[in-house]
């Protein structure tokens, strides 16, 4: 019996709707494998934890996370509530670099029986593979003069150790897939940081002379994700273009309610992260119409983490047999709650 | 009679092919209308230049250029020849900064005969206001350490000066149209400049209160440009998210290679320069079916520039004339060449 111990972080919104639907999905695959077992330990931190207490989680929350599994989260932040920089850097992007979460993950695949914003999108399958520990988040920087002469300084700063850790991440994976890297750069308009990262990745694919590789501004990369992203495999990029390339991804894939994310410790010293793209969505919250799949994905990635690869393949194929048949929220056109989508899930994998 | 003087740099590859064809436009416009007349001056200004002397551009570019009334630009840049760090920053943004063209401003809009890449692309007309002399795009930064310690630090340089100015120009432009500024931010992630950025839009929306505003996280942004583009009218960016918000913008359009811009220099000192979005497309040049679309809005932009508003929107109703009638270029799914777009252009308007 696998006994994995989960630590469950709604965090804000539709998190607290979400998580629980893909707790359930959980719950039906230790039902049906039966050695496998999910204990979940949930915590309640999030803005309105703030609002009590002054800070989004309490001293000893990181002392509390470290010895799961894994950490399955939901959605962190509500501008309403609290400043997204603080929410954010207080929970989301705290776990990340303190559990040195150096990689997200982010797949982005069409679905059957989902509309695509594309006129005509061809089975595109592509996986972003994304710096999550530096580059442009960096809390280097500040501010001088006064008044109209004001000026702020942000720096982003790219390590050779995480640009490449990123990198050979992102090819061990394309070994895997369709054998094919593409690196996200923009070193025709940004002088230092991209040229930098244009020398590491060139250093670094000497090392898989099986894998074919491009290098694409960012500005082209976004554009080509819109017309015609099935020509990518894998794409490397740094914490901000990553970010940038995985919203469109999520777009294209019919709604961003739908797109999984990783936060991989590569390392083996924290657990890994787990958490959808999409925020918290605080317009739909309590209406029962939130978009479970991005967390039911998300949480298959977590499975192919612990090394469950075939349940989770086998999870996605159940998610897509739901999408084919219509079952939908309404952010993806359909007239079904999160309870009915999640409901059709754990009944398929029940049976 | 008007006389003006335009310094005309085709640059490299279809930049050849598209400013010759817009030549043509203008020439047209000018038979038509007696009392305007483009007198143009040509500089062969390339990485093909860079080939034989060392330099983009030769010493006294700049004092060549100064006089113009306008300068009139294809595209630069060529990986193949010329490394993109060395032959943008010693033409395209050497021209920008020198000449403080501090604003970008980039329309996109779909028109009438094309084909987007979006399955149901709604009306839209929007304009970047991009932010075209600082922010990310900065010489500011280096590297320190070696082999695998190496680290490079790459400075983002935000004044209030010109985050304002550009604000301010986007709100006078939302002031002549549908009264609305979205302002791009990243202050979730990104936490010096990007809050800095907000703030000075707070402040700066004050002095419009009959404009209507928001703010949009990049990564959001960029997916609501392939899922709502209808919603926006005037968005103000940084040098960076405006160069992936308006690649992004092209593709919506249908194709690159019908995006125009201006590169405004707002202070009267120095001419302004108008150049398309695309770039030199190595890999059609010399077949004659680049597209001219994005050269010659680009000369309504210019139109527009020199206050000739209303020729400049009749040439843009006759563009979408010649959309409208199917005569497109193979970017768009047409069957025709550059010259063949050129003419029906330049027919229209002599009729
Ligand atoms: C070529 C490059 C430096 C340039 C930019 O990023 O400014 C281009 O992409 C543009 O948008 O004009
Ligand atoms: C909320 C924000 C800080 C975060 C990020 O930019 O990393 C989010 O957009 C994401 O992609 O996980």
């Amino acid at each position: 019996m696998k006994k994995l111990k989960i630590a469950s972080l709604p965090g804000d919104g539709v998190g607290k709707e979400v998580v629980p639907a893909a707790q359930t999905v959980l719950k039906a695959i230790s039902d049906v494998h039966g050695g496998l077992r999910f204990d979940f330990t949930e915590y309640p931190w999030s803005c309105e934890h703030y609002l009590k207490h002054d800070q989004m989680m309490p001293d000893d929350a990181l002392d509390k996370l470290k010895d799961a599994d894994a950490i399955f989260l939901g959605a962190v932040g509500n501008q309403k509530l609290v400043p997204d920089h603080i929410s954010l850097w207080g929970m989301l992007i705290k776990i990340r670099r303190e559990f040195e979460q150096v990689i997200n993950i982010r797949p982005a695949k069409l679905l059957k029986g989902i509309t695509s914003p594309l006129a005509n999108p061809k089975d595109f399958d592509l996986l972003v593979v994304r710096e999550n520990s530096e580059g442009e988040y960096s809390e280097v920087g500040g501010r001088i003069f006064r008044g109209e002469d004001e000026v702020a300084i942000q720096n982003a700063v790219f390590s050779r150790r995480g640009s490449e850790r990123a990198m050979r991440y992102a090819f061990e994976l394309a070994a895997k897939r369709k054998k094919h890297v593409t690196s996200a750069t923009k070193s025709n308009g940004i002088v230092h940081s991209m040229p930098f990262w244009d020398e590491v990745f060139q250093s670094v694919k000497t090392d898989y002379p099986d894998i074919g590789t491009d290098s694409q501004h960012i500005d082209a990369l976004a554009a080509f994700f819109v017309t015609q992203p099935q020509r990518f495999d894998v794409i490397v990029a740094s914490n901000l273009f990553g970010d940038v390339l995985t919203d469109i991804g999520a777009a294209i894939m019919g709604s961003i309610g739908i797109a999984p994310a990783a936060n991989i410790n590569v390392n083996g010293k924290y657990p890994s992260m787990f958490e959808p793209v999409h925020g918290s969505a605080p317009d739909i919250v309590g209406k029962g119409i939130a978009n479970p799949i991005g967390q039911i994905w998300t949480a298959k990635l977590m499975l192919d983490h612990f090394g469950e690869e075939e349940l989770g393949n086998k999870l996605l194929d159940i998610i897509e047999d739901v999408t084919a048949a219509g079952i939908l929220t309404p952010d993806l056109g359909g007239k079904y709650g999160t309870k009915e989508v999640t409901g059709a899930i754990a009944e398929r994998i029940l049976k």
